[in-house]
Parts: structure tokens; sequence; C-alpha cells
């Protein structure tokens, strides 16, 4: 892929962002993609190939959302980045001129059609004229938690290789409900309280939640693995819920 | 390695193809720079330094084949890209002048003889300046598959991380012996019928044998693993059997 | 945290020269800089995030040794480059104007301050402006072996994807001891005699003791796997013991 880059634009600067995708985790790609994209400068172009359904009838796009620009299959693997949200701009990519080859790979269109897709957005090329405007995007069940008033639900998208278990719930998601009140976790085998700023704010070797440099919730375990003292794996709900809800219901009742 | 590619070429530009090469592993090594080195723009330096017998007799070397370049140990590491053919022009690397040091180590090749030899051919120093032409090169047995009018025998080079299992039998291999006739594949606990052109064109959890984006025949399960679901090892032979082959053996006893 | 180091200084050099360092392993980190710094073009800023003590008070540090520059934190990942030397010069990272932000994370600083840092540097800006300087920075223990007239006392600090066994012993603190004598070396459940110069010195399947590329001693077998072969883990101690001083020892008594 990255050959096939370099074929169209040879002056382009490429970064991997990780190797470490476990294979089609779409979800672990889509954690990964949200934690960073925004740190890269304006205007770069984020190329983006977990693609479990490649040769079947998932559309190749390409889009915009304020100053980057993401190129890759339309399933959900933007879903974290766009957030609820739709991209300010979206085409298929169906102009085979901007591809390696016009008889595309029915396995890797990274190589044939992304990677060339990109290098020429990064040469200047513009995104109506790689590909077709369409309306909308896949829309994935798992990308957003769901948050109400007794708490939040997510998921674990991701176990770095410390064993910290990161969530799908983003502190803007939290602080949206959170409103000052004393907050349980349920994960794993584990119930947590409160929520902290450092791994080092409770003892070695308990467990702790707190929003990570990327803005996700995450649950760790102070100079350990928060996967494996309490038994998190990916997929895995975890709970966050407003103790001082429930007492509420029972006085109201 | 980097560092002293960079040291003799500070505006050169360097891709990694992969750093799964299993320890030693020159088949695996020999198929992924096929898949390759193609796809790269013309006048590329390949440097493969995956270097078994290194301190020992076999020769370091550099070649040139169409517009491209390749550096490393003559140990049949560039077997699959040569594909039973001689190179265009080849030297052995005896001028220390081009060197990282005049004493290099004994153990890594890579940093103190291979990479400043391609940085130096990445700058425009001619083929025979870095060294002295010889006649021929390593011809490993394992690098070719058999083929003849009865079926063609393989190995598998490479199991990805999806576990699919990719064997040496290119697609020009293929088609020099197919003659559009009835085949089965015998691969691993494995007997499969026909050749697809993609995963999903059997059900899920069925094997499938394809040839892959690299051009190589790849023995698959649809949404699974091929080495787990049907006991493949790398370096396993694979056998195609044309069967309307045995029949007319059959008819001709 | 390429991308923080790219949005400061986008025509910078980046190259990585490991991701294999085990989880929180300043002993590994400490070897793999050590050797590699020096091969890479003068001028060069080294940025090391093996950061257990993060959003702690282990001090953001950058120094200048030689030619070189290195970014991290003062935690002892610069114990082997400095080698028991004081750096030219070192100042501590508390200048936000050179950060990515002003309320870094707690988690990652190398996002937010040690990469802009490295940037900057990168830029041409001076070490001085960037921080404050320090007087000395911190030591540990096993950094260094112990070597006497009697034998040295070392690290097994990396084991490779061969099953080498890297120990913290460099070829100059040996030198510095041997004096042409006999040895015999101590490591997991092996004695091996001598220093040879290749692996191939010995039968296949036969452990041997040389310096390695990167000039540290270096426990190997033979086409096989040392660390599984005479059973060695990181961080277990290896005594090199000079043979003819227990004689000397002998006939003195």
């Amino acid at each position: 892929m990255k050959a096939t880059i370099l074929s169209v634009a040879p002056e382009v600067r490429m970064v991997d962002i990780t190797h470490m995708v476990g294979a089609q985790d779409l979800m672990e790609a889509a954690f990964h993609l949200k934690s960073s994209f925004a740190y890269f400068p304006k205007g770069t172009v984020h190329v983006a190939v977990v693609d479990p359904g490649v040769g079947s009838t998932r559309k190749p796009v390409a889009l915009q959302l304020g100053d980057y620009f993401f190129v890759g299959p339309d399933n959900g693997i933007f879903a974290l980045v766009l957030d609820g949200s739709e991209p300010d701009d979206v085409v298929v990519l169906d102009k085979p001129a901007f591809w390696a080859t016009e008889t595309p790979s029915q396995t890797f269109h990274g190589r044939d059609i992304f990677g060339p897709i990109a290098a020429h957005l990064s040469n200047g090329v513009r995104l109506r004229d790689v590909g077709t405007p369409v309306e909308s995007m896949q829309r994935l069940h798992w990308a957003l938690p769901i948050a109400d008033e007794q708490g939040i639900q997510g998921w674990v998208v991701h176990i770095d290789r410390f064993g910290n278990c990161i969530t799908n719930i983003h502190k803007d998601t939290f602080d949206s409900v959170f409103d000052g009140r004393t907050i349980k976790s349920y994960a794993g085998s584990g119930i947590i309280s409160g929520i902290h700023n450092t791994y080092s704010s409770v003892e070695t070797d308990e467990p702790v939640v707190l929003f990570g440099s990327h803005g996700f919730l995450e649950i760790a375990v102070n100079q350990g693995s928060a996967a494996e003292t309490i038994s998190i794996q990916k997929g895995q709900p975890i709970n966050l819920v407003f103790i001082d809800q429930p007492e509420n219901v029972v006085h109201e009742s």
C-alpha cells in the first residue's frame, strides 16, 4: 500500500498510527483513529483499511471532516471520528482513473484503491474529483455508548499492552450527563468507586477508573493489568452507575 | 541499519515492507519481497536481510533486475523475485570503501554493509562501482513449485494474521499448465474443489482456494482461519491435482 | 506522538528504533538506545519514552551528550548511554510554551511534552531555551556491571527474537579488566568456556559467548535459542570468572 501511495505522491509524508489492530477488529480501529487524528497537521489524509467486507457490496469512500480527510471502506470504521454527525462531504470511490489499476484485487483495496486515492488527495486533487457524492454513511450500533440520567453503558474497544482497558465512553459524553454525582463502575469482576486523574491515585494493584490521554474512559490497575486482575475482555460492556440515582428512585416510590 | 543508511543518504525515503518475518525464515522473506517489489517506484533499492549465514562464506551481493535494485545475502532470499531467471547484473560486495566500517561486525551485515551499499545506490552510485561482477547466484530447491500435466506441488510460504495460507504457486505458473481442467487441492486435512475469486464465494467457515492480491495461490476459510480449520503449517506441501487426469490414467490402464 | 512532532517540525525525519520494548522495561530501553544512538547522523535528537512514573515526581528532561540530543523522563533510561558520566548539558522541561498544550495529559508526556520538545530541538531551538539547567540525573544500580580482578557480574538486559541473550557488559568494560586470562561464563544452566567471534565458532546447538554487533557481551546458541537451551530470562545475572584467579588463590593459601 505504501508502494502505491509513493508511486502517486513521491514526496508525501507517511506515518503509521498502529500495526496492532486485531484481525478484522473495526471497533479497535475506530478507537485508534478517533484518538489520534486531530493531533496531526491540518490537511492530513487518514487512510484506514480494516476491511472484512472487501469484495462485497460495502462502498469504498473518501470524506472530509473539518480540516481532515479520511479514506477507507464505509463499514463503520469512521463512526467514532464522526461521533454521530455527518461529514462535511463524502464521495463513493467510483473513478478507476484514480486507482492503481482498473481491475483492482478483490481482496486488497488498500493497495489498489484507498492508498492511491489518499495520495491523490494529498497532491491536492479535490474530493469531488475522485468520486461521486453520496447522502449518508453506515452507522454501527456499537460505536457510541448509551447515556441517560441513571448512568452510561459503553464497551471496551481496546486493551493496550499494559492491560489498560479503554472504553468507547468519551469525556464529552460523560460530562453531558455527569452533573457532579457519585459514581460506581461495573467492569469485569470489579466494582470501582469514583473517577481519578492518575493511575497512582490508588494503591498499587488496585483498580482505578480515569479518562486516558485519548479522552476515553479507561479501567486500569495501578502498576498492573486491569484485563488480568479483574478479567476484562475486549467487547465487554462497562456500566457507570450514578449511585445517588437509585436512592432518589427509592425515595420517589 | 536505518541509521547507517541515513548517514550516507540523508534525504532517502525508507519504507518498511514488514517486521513480521519469522526468525531466519528465508522462504517467508522471499515471498514478501516478490509480493511487493514491483509496486514501488522505478529505481527503488530493496534491502533484504534475513541472514542465517552471516559471518560464514555466503556472499553479500547487490543486483539489478529491470527497474529495481536488490541488496542482501546471496542465500536464496531473491529466488522468488528472480523466478528462475538470472538478474540483469549482480556484484559481490567486496569494496569496504562503501561500507559503514572497514571492520564490519561478524553478526550484523545489515548495519555495516547492506544498509550503506543500498544508500550509495540510491545516491546514484553505479552497481559496478560497489562490487565485483559474479557469474551466478544461489538457487534454492524450495523456491519454485513443481508443475506438470498432472498437477502442481508447492509449499506454504506464509500464513498471514487471518490464518490465510499463501503458497509459492504463482498465477503465471498455474496458467502455464492449467488448460481449463477441473481441480482438487490437497492442503492440510482439507480437500478443496475448484478455484474461486473471493473468500465469500463459499459459505462461512468453508475452505476456499484462490489467487490472492499478491498473485500467489492461497488457501483460506471464509470468515475464519484456514491454518486452524484444516491444520496447515508453514512449509507444508500443497498439491493441486487436475482430476480429469487420473481418469485418463485409469482409462489407459 | 509523531503527530505532535510533525505539527512542530513538518520536515523532520523520524526513525523508529524499536517497538518491541516490553511494558515499562527501562533496562531493555536503555540497551536499545545505547546500541544504536551513535550510528545516527550528528545532531540527531533521540526521544525515549518508557515512562512508568509518568504523572509522578520524576522529572522530564532534555540533554546533550557529544553530538546527540536526548529527550525523555529522568528515570535511568539514559543510564547506559551516559555510562557513568554526566551529560554535557541537561535541562528540566519546565517551559509549557514548548509543549503541545499547557495542560498536558497525566499519562502521556510523550505526546504532549517529549515529542514537541524534540521537534523544537530538531528545528534548532537551543537546549537552554526549552528548560532550566539541573545539576545531576538519576543513576540506577542495574545499569552498569560490576567488574574486578576476579571477574565481571552483569545482567541480561535483552533477549532478541532469536533467543540470543544480551547483557549489560560492554566490550570496553571487559577490556579494562580482561588482561588475556582464561574465562568461564556462568549463565542460566550453562557454564561456557572462552569468548568467540561468531556464532558458528562452536558446533550446532552448542552455547557460545561473544560480543555482539552492539558491543555488548551476548550468550547465544549456534543455530538455536540460548534463552531456551540454557534457561536464561531477562534480568538474570551472568558471571564471567577469570579461572586462573582461583588457582592463584589456592596457591596463596
